[in-house]
């Protein structure tokens, strides 16, 4: 256990001052965050701020893991594609980033290199999974036999990686306020500490069928490196924001949560962790299709949602909290939701 | 374990309801909040924002515990004390915030009549509980045997009302930005809400002595009310506030934590899982003795801390954040501990 308060402490660590060192180096090298045109009104005065904190964000978590499990614990096989999964994530979103800001626009790689780099991420991981360890390919509730539906190793590696690059469009989204897609990870990445660790401690009832010991440990540390590192970047990012983390931060955390997600067999239970990525996502989808299928009409002010109520008039602060507090009671009622089919599994529910 | 997602649910709309009714009628009335003048000049801007928002939580905190009580589950006779003395240090507080309001200055009940008042709830509490129940009486930390210190009713009794006057004092410290005391006794109260839970879980270790059953559990409903009922109001609380939750919020705050801390047996764990509220009283203490002591030196800019930090430029935002954080990491800690305490006993450590 003294593992995971290491990995998160080291990695809160790193990433404030790596966070630190960024801003400097980008604001003394006149790297600024362009804008989107189409974004309410007061988003403007934040154009420049730098951006790509997510390389601090990144960097910590892959070192605390690393350095924490040198100094107690073994890395597992599917701990290390994990963490590679989402250094791997990261990378690609530090090309878009880097693109961005070269050509001083708000558009970074077309969007269908963009896929294209994650789609090679997902599949990497999935297929990495599937052939190299022992994982589960049911899909997955609370339990690898929560639902009992077996989806085979095809089948388990197009859900994961439709989960993969869902989540990474939802924090991608969701990325757009002062702190909100750090907080909100903060909570979802919290989430999967509670449940590895949960896994670790009940062996027989969580069946990560690893053919090694303490991958549920070993994903939990994973969970609090990515805790501390977020911790660390939203010190710096708390509105008003001193730095973003740009795509290099978001796709690194939507793709951790999926893949810590598939890991766990808590796959459907993700959702409801990261209700609020979920939610970002369906307010573009339905914004979209309701432009084009009932002639021009909106159903937000503006998509993603959160750009939705500061047109409604709730200043950029009073949105973040809300949406933290929300995304909070999600990821409470996920855990809520785990431990009670624990009670249930074990016949110790009161 | 749905009583307490139920008395969380239940108070979180009883007190967003009730929040919002407040402010109407507050304002309407014209009662808002009159700024001390000795505050950073950012906080001028905030007169006449209503106060006494602390009625709605403590009003909701109150319901949805008899609710979810009567609803599923039996209410024990510590429960029933713990909240009489939120509920009791809420009217004082609520005397002090009714006073200041009419007479239009930020002054209130005078000193010693508010600290009578809490004097009168805190003894009231201990004598009842030391008298009533068959709470043990020792030095507690982690279980009531982890120190094994024995303090007698008497020496019980005096150990309580310093705890219950100090988190009320630290609590209404703190609520001095948007949101940092609802924020904070969030994540302080949530803390409560595994503790007594494990506690309700492993009645052979957490001998609560009730000769009652389902002590741990109630504590643990009233802890999740509270969280409940500080969310709903820090809706509507968070920067920019709407309204702020005076003393009648911060007093049962601070009273109703170090109750959950006495009743639980955790009474030396709240100073970590509240270190927020201590660090923010030690400012002050601090502050005063250095300028007593040492001629006129102060050791802050201003106290308590958070204005300190105000005046070294960080925006209100930013402050209120990283004090969030910092909370959240520290009650962190404190389950950690509480946690790892379990684990050593059980002989379950990995």
């Amino acid at each position: 256990m003294i593992r995971i308060f290491v990995a998160a402490g080291l990695a809160l660590v790193l990433s404030g001052l790596g966070t630190r060192l960024l801003i400097g180096w980008l604001t003394s090298h006149r790297v600024g965050q362009p804008i989107h045109e189409d974004v309410p009104e007061g988003h403007t005065t934040k154009a420049g701020t730098p951006t790509m904190g997510g390389i601090a964000i990144v960097f910590a978590a892959v070192a605390s893991y690393v350095l924490s499990t040198l100094y107690r614990g073994i890395a597992t096989q599917r701990g290390l594609i994990v963490v590679g999964a989402i250094a791997a994530a990261g990378f690609v979103g530090f090309l878009d980033d880097f693109i961005k800001v070269r050509n001083e626009r708000n558009l970074g790689l077309n969007k269908r290199a963009k896929m294209i780099g994650l789609l090679t991420v997902a599949i990497g991981f999935a297929v990495l999974i599937v052939t190299q360890t022992q994982q589960h390919t049911t899909l997955s509730f609370t339990r690898h036999d929560s639902i009992g539906w077996e989806l085979g190793k095809v089948g388990w590696v197009i859900w994961a990686v439709f989960l993969i690059a869902g989540f990474s469009n939802g924090a991608n989204l969701t990325d757009g306020l002062d702190g909100l897609a750090a907080g909100a990870g903060i909570f979802a990445f919290s989430a999967f500490v509670i449940v590895g660790f949960w896994a670790f401690k009940h062996p027989g009832l969580y069946d990560l069928r690893a053919g090694e010991q303490g991958v549920g440990l070993d994903l939990a540390v994973i969970a609090a490196a990515m805790v501390g590192a977020l911790a660390g970047f939203l010190w710096y990012n708390a509105a008003p924001a001193r730095i973003f983390m740009g795509d290099t931060g978001s796709l690194a955390i939507g793709t951790g949560l999926a893949c810590l997600a598939l890991t766990t067999n808590t796959a459907l239970l993700l959702p409801i962790i990261g209700a609020l990525f979920v939610a970002e996502t369906m307010s573009v989808i339905l914004q979209v299709a309701s432009f084009r299928l009932f002639g021009g009409r909106r159903i937000f002010r503006m998509a993603p949602i959160h750009h939705h109520f500061e047109l409604c008039g709730w200043p950029e602060t009073r949105v973040i909290v809300r949406f933290w507090m929300m995304s909070a009671m999600c990821t409470a009622a996920g855990v809520g939701i785990f431990y009670r089919d624990f009670l249930v599994i074990t016949g110790t529910l009161a």
